[in-house]
């Protein structure tokens, strides 16, 4: 079930377009220690302890071959629970609404997530992960190899 | 129209679930001086002084308010010309088929395509950008801030 937030002020939602351009399948699960949203840490040093699961379900658990050579994974996955409409969001934390292309907002108009993990265990179809945020059972869309030699600006500007 | 490679020796391929699960809006078209795959580079030293251009369609191009206050963004793209099935893959600079989520490739179940790129201008629906290595035309999914503090993993190891 969605788990829509009530509207802050100044934000402004759009209407969608009616039909859509692509589809996803949903490979997996990502399993963490938290029920609902609310529970889920917001920000990162809160989730950097924490473990979780990924399940990779069959026919897609062969795509994990060698998997085990890397130390960090790029993670897509899918907040279900999000609506897509609000394309200006006033978070508690910035003073006036700002575009969500500038939040890391799970609000957004393709609801996917993404996180940087540390690989801590692979068995199987299973991989243990640090660094994750999403809700217990969020479907997973993609595991992408973490290079720092494309993926790693250290001195990246931000408000 | 897809732009399907013959399959590798040690290829593997699956066959894909009927349904899928989700659906994506593509929100605006990311352009390159890359008309074809073939001419698209395959390293990132070789993209990093190349500029490109992100153009955000109505009605989400309100959704990039703000996004100058950054100087790096996560951009994600839907690799359209890319078939699903293979997972088990042998680029040539691999010895022995990888599987597809130890891998970079455009060819994945879910073909999203991503680039931390950097920032250059910002003129309307406009960004102009440095650090993407997709073909011309590319379908845009999403536009996030990158933030050191959780995405920079300088000393992340790959094979």
């Amino acid at each position: 079930m969605p788990d829509f937030r009530p509207p802050r002020p100044g934000e402004v939602n759009i209407t969608l377009p009616e039909r859509t351009d692509a589809a996803l399948y949903f490979i997996g699960r990502i399993q963490t220690p938290w029920r609902s949203l609310k529970e889920c840490p917001k920000n990162s040093a809160a989730r950097k302890d924490v473990t979780a699961t990924i399940e990779v379900d069959e026919p897609f658990a062969a795509g994990l071959k060698d998997i085990a050579l890397l130390s960090h994974l790029i993670v897509l996955y899918w907040l279900d629970r999000s609506q897509r409409t609000a394309i200006l969001q006033a978070p508690s934390h910035v003073p006036e609404p700002r575009g969500v292309f500038a939040l890391r907002s799970p609000v957004r108009p393709n609801p996917i997530g993404l996180s940087v993990v540390e690989l801590v265990a692979v068995e199987g179809n299973r991989l243990t992960i640090r660094g994750i945020d999403c809700v217990d059972g969020t479907p997973l869309i993609d595991i992408k190899p973490y290079f720092a030699s494309s993926d790693s600006f250290p001195d990246a500007k931000r408000p």
